[in-house]
């Protein structure tokens, strides 16, 4: 059985549709970042980088008594590939063009869109040049993808651990005003196929998010201690 | 025979670092950015996200006599240690605890104390509120490792790709006026543990960064053209 602490945003979409699609049991274990649940004791004792999601697995790869803790979604992914044989080729040379991809929205999708939500959905003060910035960058990686699924259907071989790290985050795009079915038709195409699937369905109603029927550019509203759980004193205090 | 695509930044001495610890044969083909040579096909062709290192190894470890194409650096030090069977651990639940600190740095050390780079160095428009931003989550991450570090030696295990995708990073931190030494002190041990090993300086040094000399809060002035291509119309245009 796999504990899974999780949150329902992007980042925790991408492990629960992981597992649906995996077929694998779990348990959730549900936080609520906007009353500082990442900074409970038990989950710094999991993870001192106080982020979500986080899975325990208490039949773990290693084959030893002790769960194995992983954090980071990237780690998570590859841990539950490597648990299954699934979701990942066989084949070195596409298994690494998926670690690359895979990759590719660890570190650039996720954090820096994640700036573009920041700047137009929280910054209190008008940022337009960090707005601007985030914005373009988002739009670059959407171009970068739509390359990428000109001539196939997932980002590098079969359906992968790559595509389930992106599609969580390119289903957030609405909100900050890009529109995939209007900009571009390969990633649309790409997006409506995952869609489909009815464990990513079930994946990403695991837990609900309600943020997904905002409007885009809808600017959030939080109250001082919100704000400060992950924006503010709080997230940045000593512990 | 590895060819090496690369320049002269924290991006690419994790990968000469790694490749000078593996004692691997490497060919290097270093790029200059601020002349926009991440745009050239030849480049694109080779990683459509115009960002450097990308290694091509015409000896796989696929066995196929294609050469493999690997970009983003998680990807490629992963790559490097399963390849050579070196820089991480045998031990499943050390390996996945290697992998998630190497998450931890491409998914938040790079991409978010690169914004903290930027706003210092590069943007043109004082911007309070984003350099105080990434400057404190840039403190947080240190506070993280500063934890994790507390009684090892490492990030995970023995000396790892984990280590070596931070601490060209962490070595890059006095430019935007952060100082181990002054108030990480199980980092800075870290730190200078990793900086005594012979490989490392060779790998640093392999292309010379002259921006590390700089002063902290050094200011760049970029002309027109150097800002284009990393910032402006260039790096956002259509390709
Ligand atoms: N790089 C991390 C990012 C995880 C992340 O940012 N999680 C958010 C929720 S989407 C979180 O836990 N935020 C709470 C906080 O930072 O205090 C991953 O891929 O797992
Ligand atoms: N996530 C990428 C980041 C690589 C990266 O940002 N490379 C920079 C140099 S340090 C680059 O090539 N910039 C050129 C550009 O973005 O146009 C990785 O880890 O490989």
């Amino acid at each position: 059985m796999i504990d899974l602490h999780t949150v329902p945003t992007p980042n925790g979409h991408k492990i629960s549709i992981a597992l649906e699609e995996l077929g694998l049991e779990y348990n959730v274990i549900p936080y609520d970042i906007s009353k500082g649940d990442q900074f409970k004791p038990e989950l710094l004792a999991l993870n001192p980088n106080n982020k979500l999601p986080v899975i325990v697995d208490h039949d773990p790869i290693s084959g030893g008594p002790e769960p194995m803790v992983v954090f980071e979604t990237g780690a998570i992914l590859l841990y539950l590939a490597e648990k299954t044989g699934k979701l990942i080729s066989k084949d070195a040379s596409i298994r690494f063009q998926q670690i690359q991809w895979l990759m590719f929205q660890v570190a650039s999708v996720g954090p820096l869109q994640g700036q573009a939500h920041h700047f137009i959905r929280y910054a209190r003060v008008q940022q337009d040049y960090a707005r601007e910035r985030y914005v373009n960058e988002s739009l670059r990686q959407c171009r970068v993808l739509e390359t990428q699924l000109q001539d196939q259907d997932y980002l590098a071989g079969d359906y992968s651990i790559a595509d389930i790290a992106c599609w969580p985050w390119l289903r957030a795009l609405p909100l900050i005003d890009i529109h995939l079915d209007k900009d571009f038709p390969n990633l649309y195409a790409w997006f409506q196929r995952i869609d489909a699937r009815p464990a990513v369905q079930r994946g990403k109603d695991l837990i609900h998010g309600w943020v997904y029927q905002l409007p885009p550019n809808f600017k959030m509203e939080l109250d001082e201690k919100t704000w400060s759980y992950s924006f503010g004193e709080e997230q940045y205090r000593k512990r």
